[in-house]
């Protein structure tokens, strides 16, 4: 992420310091960061408000010295968009069976498989946030039959909603297509292995699960979603994040006939969209009104 | 298409003759169809509608001794859901630079090339029919900016409609994705030709028009196709149809990297899903009521 765009965008309204220096710097009102040095916001003594410029804040709370000041997640028309465009499309890639055409046509082979409709298709989406919603919606309008889960209840209507960790084997074995968009906590950090991909629905219309983890990259074990694909217990994955990111040239996820990898990129934090709700946010709060879409310290996210 | 599963499920309540023979054929009532052996209709002197098993009827209508009775044409919740998967899927696809993701993987390259939000993508669908329109809507849930030609005025809300001949030339300049739906008529045959992808936007955000064809091979000129994306005016192509079908095995086509191929699969005619309307059809009908989805002889689709 380069500051320089951020810079001039925030630059026409309030003084900007690209990255303070010295043991302490009181002129600071708030803070906009992405990936913050540790110990750097303590430095800030006059600090009232932390804007995240992306949607998960754990790189924000991962600084054990961060001072107690209300965190403001970024929520952008925007970047919601581009985190639909790129579920739809790995979803409607899975279903439709782009793998298999693709090695059809390398071989020019002319052959029609069975392709069952998208209501007969089960589409999981762990993590029932802004996107998650959003995601969600235009899934049910391309005619998917969409589960939501989460820790706390969110129903929507038209969607088989399932909440908390007892109703977890519930929902995976209701779920043809799991959409991992959780954020990233004590309690999630590695969720995505061996024994919850085993408990994926095997047997539904797609011949096999297939796993899109656009969320996290810790959220994964990436030897275990290796191995569910050797033992045929995962169909496929597309895969947007990953352990350590960028992902080493050594890992066999490049080169895993069934894994589709893009690099970060479902939906990138674009200035142009989220500076203005930061502004209008820091306008807002000087006149005394409430900051919106606070994050909960205790829950990480 | 296999015809078992039709008499199967039109046997419950018709009686049926698969395919009539001898010179006439007095007890036939209605004809289910899809691709006719020439002159088999005029031989049945008591037929009172044809029945199309497919969206389109140019199957039909090329029988120049074809009964002057109506024709009516399939219109299935069905169908029209997997033909709009599949345009999403592939305008997605190339909104999203599937192809460019796809080699870089091979290559193990981790790289975010610049991605534009759908609402600066312009999508053009080329045939405004009950599939077009249905199109239309999820791509405008999914974001995109929709644009429509058809010979005939059909407004919808949210989309820039674009009606006749003189309208073509603008409408191309105006689209980034083309999505062609058209019915394969006299006037249609060979229209999407080197003129037509020469007037496609060449300075819009994907760095290139793509073409998407779900309609009718014969709306095509492959050779053209081939030309446009060798000289750089076609970015990349989705082909479901083809000239000539299957697609022979010589052709250039399959190891085009920028040609994505399926063998006629975007939406495919399912009996359990058609043959309930038919019958019900065929039961107005003796009860005295209008045929629905009536086909216009004179403007052939």
């Amino acid at each position: 992420m380069h500051p320089q765009p951020w810079y001039a965008l925030l630059s026409k309204e309030r003084e900007v310091v690209l990255e303070p220096e010295g043991p302490e710097d009181p002129t600071i009102d708030y803070a906009v960061v992405w990936k913050q040095p540790r110990g750097l916001l303590k430095r800030l003594p006059n600090l009232k408000v932390i804007f995240s410029i992306g949607a998960g804040v754990d790189h924000i709370l991962a600084d054990p010295t961060l001072p107690d000041v209300p965190i403001v997640r970024v929520v952008a028309d925007n970047l919601t968009q581009h985190m639909v465009e790129y579920v739809c499309w790995r979803v409607l890639d899975h279903h439709r069976q782009g793998r298999l055409y693709r090695a059809q046509q390398q071989r020019r082979l002319w052959h029609e498989p069975a392709q069952p409709p998208a209501e007969a298709v089960s589409v999981g989406i762990m993590g029932f946030g802004a996107l998650g919603r959003a995601a969600a919606r235009a899934l049910r309008g391309l005619g998917f039959s969409v589960n939501g889960w989460s820790r706390r209840p969110h129903p929507m209507e038209g969607v088989r909603s399932f909440a908390g960790q007892e109703a977890l084997t519930p929902f995976l074995n209701a779920t043809d297509i799991l959409v991992v968009l959780l954020p990233l906590t004590a309690a999630t950090q590695g969720i995505i292995d061996y024994s919850l991909l085993g408990r994926l629905r095997r047997d539904g219309p797609l011949g096999g699960p297939c796993l899109i983890n656009a969320g996290r990259g810790r959220l994964q074990r990436e030897a275990d979603i290796l191995r569910a694909l050797e033992e045929g217990i995962l169909k496929e994955a597309s895969l947007d994040v990953f352990e350590q990111e960028p992902l080493a040239r050594t890992s066999p996820l490049w080169e895993h006939p069934r894994v589709f990898i893009t690099p970060h990129a479902a939906a990138t934090s674009d200035p142009v969209h989220l500076v203005p709700p930061m502004l209008a946010q820091m306008a807002a709060f000087e006149r005394g009104e409430k900051l919106e879409n606070l994050v909960d310290r205790a829950a990480g996210y």
